[in-house]
């Protein structure tokens, strides 16, 4: 059956799904300490990275997160046609001094937190329809380059409210190689659609992403002609805690249900015991390190044969919440099976 | 032949050009006013376009270059199966909120002013691929909205050096079909790599620029085993005068002349009379504008056959700026042939 897409719908079903060869994580000392701590490439100790900035320290950050899913995957860089990079910075900064670093052709994608679904999708699209042979995706959040960037100075030591989240220190950066004999595979993507349900709260990003997660959830499965049971976990990106639960009950005025095989990459990444992170973790890193990390190491171990990994992103500015903007919620939904 | 890209190179050329079906550019009253202003599809009058804010005016001007797109194809919304938009907003809220108002799926990405090709290049990508049938590409930027994000208050009315370049105030939008019987094609594209020789001057972004369009020109020439002569033109996105004049001398340095045949969006635009603009204009607008406005009118009208559209972007951000870093430049290659 050849690669296909059905008018009307959003998803892309891979003629030859096009292959995860290589993976790489690297996270901060925050989410190195974390339930899933082992399954991370690094864990660093401090915040700078060895860099003067923090914003520099996620450049790094990024970059190195590619040099070792390059080298893992028994690759030289000048093997890599092209990197698919995103970040949350103002003019996505990281990602662009990585790639000067690297010296890859790039395509520069904002998708906030949606980011790695978005590289891997557009990634996917182009090794299945024979434009590109081999690439790297990737993405990356900083802690201090976030907060100072989108809240308030972290001197200031501002009490954050029970819905806020805690951006990951982490980036995850995944091979893609049309040629790859075994591993996991991307069978099929579903290119998601801005969804506003009118929240204004900048401090809970959850409940304005999860209505968006659910769409592309249910649009993927009727696509499909699958009930969310055909996987064996589908995981959100970073909706947290308060929009995991939201999600659950979308999903279940939906119709969509069980649910029982249902995560959230920002309610796991610091599990329970963690302090200070509020509703969980989120960040263009949170879902990249979850599934450069623990998810795919999980999918060649056997434990997990097919996932629907589903990042989130919100979409908002500082100065679109200013102007009294809703935040706009997106999800890319990757099927990954093994 | 199929599509191919030989490894080593940066360079997709397609079996089956994906088509540029329809197109549409609206453009501020500065913009309006200059030698090309009967070319744009709509001239506006003043830069509010009826919204609260700039940034709002910023986002409607996308919106409606878009909208305007698809209906000059006598196409509805609902055959549009995808939209790629950037723009230079932190966080690109220009193109979010115009997603979200259309209500069509969104690949966000960010080039700088390198965007519109950036967005046409991965566009023929999943047309050629079969992935997507019909998409639109879209980018936008705004002066007074790119004034206060990357400079100053323009209340204040600072003088600027003779380099400057005035962010133009226009947006762009092509409908790329792959089912297209006639029309202007994307016959082979050129992905740019991060070219940086340590330019640190935000007010000289032309010759920031300038070495990024000339390693994607030389790469594209080399990886199609073709002389400059072989377009009718070869046009860059904004690298004004400045950096256009750079450019002209790394071409000959390189050996690609006679360059008769090359101008430069930035230099175009606002043509040689208007005052205040300095080194010319800049933006993504500018060179989505051009392109979705008289570039494309004079291929359909014979003047021009084949046309290379070398869109070029600088990658840095105020902060990294002030950090001390140089100006990562961009420069993406469209081949385009009627």
């Amino acid at each position: 059956m050849p690669t296909s897409k059905k008018k009307g719908t959003q998803t892309v079903v891979f003629a030859r799904p096009p292959g995860i060869s290589s993976w790489a994580s690297i996270v901060g000392p925050k989410e190195g300490a974390g339930p899933w701590g082992s399954y991370f490439d690094w864990r660093l100790n401090d915040y700078l990275f060895g860099e003067e900035t923090w914003e520099k320290a996620e450049s790094k950050l990024l970059r190195e997160t590619v040099k070792l899913a390059i080298s893992k995957g028994n690759y030289q860089e000048s093997d890599m046609e092209l990197l698919i990079a995103g970040d949350l910075l103002n003019q996505t900064i990281a990602s662009n001094f990585a790639a000067r670093d690297l010296a890859l052709p790039l395509l520069g994608i904002f998708g906030a937190c949606s980011t790695i679904a978005e590289g891997l999708i557009i990634g996917a699209m182009l090794i299945d329809g024979d434009c590109i042979q081999r690439l790297v995706a990737a993405a990356s959040s900083h802690h201090y380059t976030a907060e100072r960037q989108f809240r308030l100075p972290t001197e200031q030591g501002t009490q954050k409210p029970p819905t806020a989240q805690w951006t990951a220190t982490a980036a995850g950066a995944a091979v893609l190689d049309g040629l790859a004999a075994a591993g996991p595979r991307i069978t099929a993507v579903t290119i998601g659609r801005v969804v506003d349900m009118g929240i204004t709260d900048a401090a809970d990003m959850g409940s304005a992403m999860a209505p968006a997660a659910v769409d592309s959830i249910k649009r993927h499965l009727r696509d499909m002609g699958r009930p969310l049971s055909y996987y064996d976990l589908v995981v959100t990106g970073d909706l947290g805690r308060i929009g995991k639960t939201m999600a659950e009950k979308l999903l279940s005025h939906e119709g969509i249900e069980p649910y029982s095989n249902y995560k959230d990459c920002g309610v796991s990444l610091f599990g329970l015991k963690q302090s200070g992170v509020n509703a969980g973790a989120s960040g263009c890193g949170c879902s990249a390190s979850m599934l450069c990390g623990p998810l795919l190491k999980k999918i060649t171990d056997g434990d997990i044969h097919k996932l629907l990994f589903v990042a989130t992103g919100a979409l908002m500015s500082p100065l679109s919440s200013w102007q009294g903007e809703s935040i706009p919620g997106i999800a890319h939904a990757v099927a990954i099976e093994y």
